[in-house]
């Protein structure tokens, strides 16, 4: 009786276990072409490739947490169209909003002037939403958040502001600077995710994985 | 009389000029052999050079705000005696508190699996103790500070903080984990200055270098 047991316990287990492995073998797909996003999900281990949305995306909102949701799940609904077969779809988006108003990317040097000088010596919010796209057979779920980040800038002089334009580092970031850059000199704390300010929050995205049995690691 | 004044501003302009150019030059060492201080110096535009400090350090106090001010502070002290000329000497030292207790590194895995037991589902402090040397001449201007991140970690299953370790990621580091690599799995957000969690508060350094004169940058 006792060996029967044993021997129907190793079975469910490596039933178990052969589960668990056909679950970490999905599909994971980076919906975006930033090489911030990508460096992030390599930083938790995860192998995956990346199929950029294209095209643009519309918003029907000011606010700047429903706005990144939206824009994080028109990507990610973009490329499921495109993608074959069972597997996992990361859209993302990220905005600056300073008093509710939304910050983009600079247009040029002098609007990125505009925007330094706006955010420095005070804090702003960093908002990145994301979707998750999850297809297995016929039946698609989709998981939507967005994640705010506070970040306090130390007040800069112009020279500073002239001179980190002149890095061209400004340039192709929302509210015109990067935490992971230069900019790291004028921020002085920030309050919540500092990967959601760099571009996704891969510590939100991990748990939220993790508690839909969406868990797709290779490494942990 | 208008002519005058003009000439008289372009040459006050180029001795400021050059004034400000001499302290731009001044040499940066960095009394740590940490690769991810290096990084983090580099990552604000920073040319230093590399001289550690070597040898053991000792703390009088179990105040972990107040140890890394002590060991930072030594570090700096060592380097000063072996570099020559003026210079601006960076020492600093990080450790984990959990309820006022240091966490150093790990001896072994058992010790950092019991470490991340301790972190997780739950926030911790981060210390960076920072001394700056800054010598001109004969004399000797030192500047001690430290700086707390508060970090809350999401709740790790066993087999996380199994798979964490076999990573190897957590055997050199302060409190067995790095926020910078795998680990970023598993932080869900954090009150204070990220970079002095990886191991050097690069903002508040910056601050302290432009209030004193010791302005030292060469690139923005």
């Amino acid at each position: 009786m006792i060996i029967h047991d044993i021997t129907r316990l190793t079975v469910l287990l490596a039933a178990k276990k052969d589960e668990i492995k056909k679950k970490m073998m999905k599909r994971i797909i980076l919906a975006s072409q930033s090489p911030r996003r990508k460096e992030l999900l390599e930083q938790v281990g995860l192998k995956f490739e990346i199929l950029p949305a294209g095209g643009e995306e519309r918003i029907t909102t000011k606010d700047p947490a429903l706005a990144v949701r939206e824009l994080a799940a028109q990507k990610a609904a973009k490329v499921l169209g495109r993608a074959k077969g069972d597997c996992l779809i990361i859209g993302a988006d990220t905005v600056v909003a300073l008093d509710g108003q939304i910050l983009g990317k600079p247009a040029d040097e002098e609007d990125a002037a505009r925007m330094l000088r706006m955010l420095q010596g005070r804090s702003h919010s960093v908002y990145t939403g994301v979707a998750l796209l999850h297809r297995e057979g016929d039946c698609v779920t989709e998981a939507v958040f967005s994640e705010e980040t506070r970040v306090a800038f130390y007040p800069m002089t112009e020279e500073e502001i002239r001179g980190y334009i002149k890095s061209k580092e400004p340039m192709d970031k929302a509210g015109a600077y990067g935490i992971q850059g230069l900019a790291a000199a004028f921020v002085e704390k920030i309050s919540g995710d500092y990967n959601n300010v760099v571009g996704l929050p891969v510590g939100r995205i991990w748990q939220e994985l993790k508690k839909r049995g969406w868990f797709c690691d290779q490494t942990l």
